[in-house]
């Protein structure tokens, strides 16, 4: 595919969505994810993987719980991946990302991924490219080994938010007291280290993308929510799932 | 305590409560959670759990899915406990439970639980009185080692319903093709056997009740709901529990 450069990617909802529309049309959104839900876990044919990935403050948290408290929380499991554990470091980089791997009828999100092994490791230069390079191909086949030993479709989400907009958000961390438990010192830095960050999504993308990443305008959240959730319902509605009648 | 004989206790909501009173309440209640749920995650001081028992039918699967959608999911897990693997078995009664323990933050909602280790299991004879007043004991040891030394708040549900919304909904099960796969051909055989469920339900409330076990009426769901979503709504209250502010 095309290299998919994000400084050249808007962070904005299209023109042609309108806040108000959209907003009228989640409800009815939700409740057909709700009932599709319903029969993935019924049926227990499918498993679903999403993968969220996306700088500070871009919205990660806000979609899960907005997306995803709509559907059934006993078909639903949320992983936050942070930095690794001692024990997960004395295992390869998937080890802590296998443990997760959703059953068929689940539907696994998760919180960052084995993707970070492969970003802020780059950006730090923790790790140098021949040892990116290697982790990208276990990445595919991984992914593959999902796909094809467990019918597990995996959804790959980048949530794209614009510098500004991230900024307005890290503040209102520090101004808002419901919002200061999120808030590390560390992120502004992180953030300054926007073009880096590009580079190695960049690369991301381009070699791990035989399941295509989504990329999500995320300065609205309303947009972001409409295209994680619509994306997510449009893939269900393919699988053609079925209630299973009877045990057998 | 007085002992709890369930053939003596009503499944049905008290007359002081109206149906479309309490819906109308649902809702105000449901935002109240979500708004406790979001300080229990940030201040990450408390753990809560919530043991889910009661007989096939008693409306479990439906508790969790209208009450427990309404908070983020990336705070709450549910976990089922079904016939143990050969893992499991292969392991103390109570390793498979521990594992599922809710970590700081976190809502963990058992449906099913160590209690099956005296329910279905001294209904089938698999084990005797002695070792089931021992693992009274080690319920009671381990509930205390959680509330001890992890903060956890547990709270204890029993979904009591009649015999006859039992058979009612179990002979939906196979009429309705939506809920055909939750059907087994068990589940009757199990329901007759409610005299035998409920002594060894008695002997569970009387023996491990140092934490009160919650009976709930749930012949009408809207009440079951109610008066779930309004205890765990008061038990977080009294928590007092506070944004964290910056971390340090």
């Amino acid at each position: 595919m095309a290299d998919i450069k994000l400084d050249k990617i808007s962070t904005k909802a299209p023109k042609n969505f309108e806040k108000e529309k959209v907003k009228a049309e989640l409800p009815a959104i939700y409740q057909e994810l709700d009932a599709l839900q319903n029969i993935l876990y019924a049926q227990s044919k499918y498993a679903v993987l999403i993968v969220l990935q996306g700088m500070d403050a871009s919205g990660k948290d806000g979609l899960i719980k907005n997306v995803f408290s709509t559907v059934n929380p006993q078909g639903i499991m949320v992983q936050s991946y942070k930095v690794p554990t001692a024990e997960e470091l004395s295992h390869d980089f998937l080890w802590r990302i296998h443990k997760y791997a959703p059953a068929k009828g689940m539907i696994q999100v998760f919180n960052r991924s084995h993707y970070e092994d492969i970003l802020v490791t780059r950006v730090h230069k923790m790790i140098d490219d021949a040892t990116a390079a290697k982790r990208m191909k276990a990445i595919n086949d991984f992914e593959s080994l999902l796909t094809t030993h467990n019918n597990t479709v995996i959804l790959k989400f980048y949530l794209h938010v614009s510098q500004e907009e991230q900024h307005t958000r890290l503040e209102e961390r520090i101004r808002d007291k419901t919002k200061q438990w999120k808030y590390n010192e560390q992120d502004f830095k992180e953030a300054a280290l926007r073009k880096e960050y590009f580079k190695a999504y960049g690369d991301c993308f381009k070699h791990c993308n035989k399941i295509k990443w989504v990329i999500v305008p995320s300065d609205q959240n309303w947009y972001k929510e409409y295209l994680v959730a619509t994306t997510l319902r449009d893939v269900l509605k393919k699988l053609n799932m079925q209630y299973p009648g009877m045990k057998k």
